[in-house]
């Protein structure tokens, strides 16, 4: 992640390509059936292509965007790229290491063919007659651009937003062209509020006099009020209700007393008109309501068999119009086909939007993704070397488990363990846990991890998908520990669990004799401020298993010093052990096996 | 709450009246410094006026409501009026009980003058001449029509949405009037997120060529698409998106593959443009958007010092357009202001339109409010009689409070506490509970209490605004036992924390014999199932006090048998207690008083 230069003005002065692209006598087939006879792409580049062009990483824009990503197109140009943010040297995109493509969309109005562009047939804008478009076509577009380039693989392809629906497109189509995927606030399909939105922001250009059926290009009057109409429905849906209170509120303008808001609008309004074409408004938004992968490939799953890249999907906390439920149930599709995946929620109180704007952990998560060698390489970071006890920890977990299995680690921490059982034991590991540097720091480790509350159910993992689910010292901080053990159970064929034994002797006598709640090594806190709020004791443990019909296969018992480790020499496990390791399965009346 | 009827055909048909309100010379003035000549009302009601008349219930409608808020017109009537569920015999306002009055507001186009309505001077509509108008006159004019009807004291006000911020107003003007408010699904003032799409809906009509400014009665054409396009932004904004997915998802209807949210938007705006006035919906939209209780009276606190009337807050879960959160910040003025008033929250997936749709909750809870008897009433009902441990309990708690104090009691359960501490002791109590029934019971007790959660703090109530702060059996089940503390001792002069003593005596032989976590009267739970996650013995609790720079003023201590109470007579406390009763206060050097 070091960077050759940390140049502060990004990527300098950028040019704008545009290509002709080659066609075959029956032009370019769109998924609607018709064809187009030319085919002109929009794009720029960032950075120096490797001479094995092995380093290219092609950004998707979104609904409005254009391959205008970084860098300026004159030294007097005041306003950058849309995601110089992220795309320079040293940047979340680092253009020392990548060579960075970014191109405008088919349907789009910024240099690739769309409604405005010139039919051969008539010599005239397309308008109305241009063709109903879809992603799938939008990306076929980009892989020929890649292709008339010379480029045939792609180290990563990353889109937010409806670019991540493309970058989705990318690696279902093209997998074995794609490393690297990644989905920032996207989804497999818009909900029905989000395509709610979308409806009436076409309603209001449709109904714009102006628009007079699509053909306005010839015409002095063109759609202004509906198409701002409907980009001011759309800014609202970008941003937070948080943030809309933070930057407006109810303020008022001094001049005219109207809400500061609706001068905001105004004016995003008005400045879309001036940028953009209501018909390429009309078809991309209709390419991103139809786009559904579950509908286009038949099942989810099907989509899903065909994908070979490894996936990092993004999602954004306050973004309610691709919310968090939506990156979480492609994650979900992605894990459940078996595919190598990674999966966080970022804090962005901006709202959808936040990816555009707020890209603090978004650089870094995504240049650790970019960046984290191969999951097969033996030779990925460890940037942390395991304490003594911490390794005796992972030894003692290693033992339960056979080599070049599958292993689900819930609360994995920094990975520390699952590394360890990946490179030591060859086994295919995936780590849940609910602290982001944590989900970076097992990414960085080249390992797959997912984000989410070990006590909110793992919902996103399917039944039985692994051999062994791991709880290292974990149990007692669940609220919920009989339900954290059945998904365990559900999700894994056995369970290892390891927790802090409230029955040992010391214990007993700080309770017993001193009045007073238990302060160890391993119960460190106090009795307020404890995270530690399931306490068991190993007969508490072994006797909710009976209750829960769980077998109980192993036991394994740790203690910290001499007299423990007394007691657990003549088998007083229970008074003796500080740390207990168990491994269990489902009993065998309910066995899956 | 027993109906004398439950006629399940409710109110049967009724009359829809309309009155000339007989106004001064000078006309009726508006906020805006206009007036208008003429004023005409269109009105209902259902159930007997009693003889006293002290039995009126003053319903508010919302946005695009009218007065016919229950029953039929006609024996063939299709529809019901909007909020025939909650209007009726046996309903939430119960017409065998209450007579019952809803009017349509002024501006409207349901029959109160309004901009079609005939303007005198010109003897044509008013069109774009018709003033601005206020919630506040919206107020002033239903306060015309019950005096008009001789109609001078309200049982109580009620609405939801905008309704709700009619009955706000009604509180702050005429409280001298009004026994009781109702805020259903409300706020003191729109968000921005609200705002904006107002907005963007005003533009869309005010953007139609048909407006013509707003003098189009006269005209062959009305602005339909932009009042078409202005109720479907508004349609998704009344629906939470989980409804809009259920009832829509991505279906597509089968004869022209349009998406079903696309018919049914298209549906709703169509149905809206036969029923209602574009120039109505312009004013009646400035009116809610305009409405801000902070600007009208200079602070909230200038206005909530107006209150006279009892308030019930509620909100609804899922929603968005006028979030819970807002009725927080109501509830949280209303409190600081020191006025009567209960909140609660209700469970309701439907969105902001629960109100009108889905009203299990709500019938009950309005119904228990409005049938309480008053809080100085000595009479209230005591549904339920206290347990000899409960009643032990209470006389233990009670013995700790200065009669005549105010209370707050965190964690109140049914109020059996508060309504013994009202009674018996002459405090003032407010009641704190996460849980809905809670709410209620203590509602119906005639007590006052609001719903949140303990451990979320108690951001709604204002520092040092009570003498006592009561936590009873509750310390160990919250997730921040100190955090609390801090907050009780904010709140109140003095806090009384009660709790089961983990030190006692069977609890360590469990323990220390027997190796198991505890199991006793006062802890009944098993590790994994307790809610009792924060235990403590006495001398733990003592500990966290002198750490926290707390006073402990008084310890009393109880057992439940022999043995605990024989080690209570030779001072163990820590040892014999089973309940623990502590009385504490802010250490002196940082004392408030």
């Amino acid at each position: 992640m070091t960077a050759q230069s940390t140049d502060n003005q990004g990527v300098g002065v950028v040019e704008a390509h545009s290509v002709e692209i080659a066609l075959p006598a029956e032009g370019l087939l769109l998924e609607c059936g018709r064809a187009l006879k030319d085919l002109c792409v929009a794009y720029e580049s960032y950075g120096e292509l490797s001479e094995a062009k092995d380093n290219v990483i092609f950004v998707c824009h979104a609904l409005t965007g254009d391959a205008h990503a970084a860098g300026r197109h004159h030294a007097d140009d005041k306003s950058p790229g849309w995601w110089d943010d992220m795309i320079g040297p040293g940047r979340g995109l680092d253009t020392n290491r990548y060579f960075v493509v970014c191109a405008n969309i088919l349907g789009g109005c910024k240099g690739t063919t769309g409604p405005g562009s010139t039919d051969p047939d008539t010599g005239k804008a397309y308008g109305s007659t241009f063709p109903e478009i879809t992603v799938g076509d939008i990306v076929d577009v980009h892989r020929l651009l890649l292709l008339h380039l010379g480029i045939t693989s792609l180290r990563a392809v990353i889109g937010g937003s409806m670019g991540g629906m493309q970058a989705l497109e990318w690696g279902i189509r093209y997998g074995e062209m794609v490393e690297r995927c990644v989905c920032i606030a996207s989804t497999m399909r818009l909900s029905a509020q989000a395509l709610a939105f979308d409806i009436v922001g076409r309603n209001a250009i449709e109904s714009d006099p102006d628009w007079q059926g699509g053909d306005y290009y010839d015409s002095a009057q063109r759609p202004g009020p509906g198409l701002a109409q409907a980009r001011m429905i759309g800014h609202i849906t970008y941003l937070s209700p948080e943030v809309m209170t933070s930057k407006f509120g109810r303020e008022r303008r001094e001049d005219d007393s109207r809400f500061q808001v609706e001068s905001y609008l105004e004016y995003q309004g008005n400045k879309f008109v001036d940028r953009f074409d209501a018909n390429s408004y009309l078809r991309i938004t209709n390419a991103m309501d139809s786009y559904d992968v579950e509908e286009q490939y038949g099942t989810v799953e099907a989509a899903m068999n065909q994908v070979k890249s490894r996936f990092l999907v993004v999602a954004l906390s306050s973004d309610w119009l691709f919310p968090p439920e939506q990156s979480i149930e492609l994650s979900t599709a992605l894990l459940k086909g078996g595919r190598r995946i990674s999966y966080c929620i970022l804090q962005a109180p901006y709202g959808h939007d936040a990816f555009l704007v707020d890209i603090e952990h978004l650089a870094d998560v995504v240049s650790t993704f970019l960046g984290a060698d191969s999951e097969d390489n033996d030779s990925a970071a460890s940037p942390h070397v395991p304490s003594d006890s911490e390794a005796e920890n992972h030894e003692f977990i290693a033992g339960f488990i056979a080599p070049g299995s599958r292993v689900i680690d819930l609360g994995c921490g920094d990975g520390a363990l699952i590394h360890h059982l990946v490179r030591e034991h060859g086994v295919d590991a995936l780590g849940v846990d609910i602290d982001l540097k944590n989900i970076i720091n097992v990414v960085e480790r080249g390992r797959k991890a997912i984000q989410c509350d070990v006590d909110e159910g793992l919902a996103m993992v399917a039944d039985q998908a692994y051999d062994y689910a791991i709880l290292s010292q974990t149990l007692q901080v669940v609220h919920r520990p009989r339900h954290v053990l059945r998904e365990m159970l559900r999700v894994a064929k056995e369970g290892i669990v390891t927790f802090p034994n409230f029955g040992r002797w010391s214990h007993r006598l700080y309770l017993g004799v001193m009045g007073r709640m238990p302060i160890s090594k391993s119960l460190p806190f106090e009795w307020h401020n404890t995270p530690n709020i399931h306490l068991a004791t190993l007969k508490d443990f072994v006797e909710l298993c009976r209750q829960e019909g769980i077998d109980i296969l192993d036991i394994e018992c740790t203690a910290d010093n001499a007299i423990g480790r007394l007691l657990l020499g003549i088998g007083l496990r229970n008074l003796g052990a500080d740390r207990i390791f168990v491994r269990i399965s489902r009993g065998n009346h309910e066995s899956h096996d």
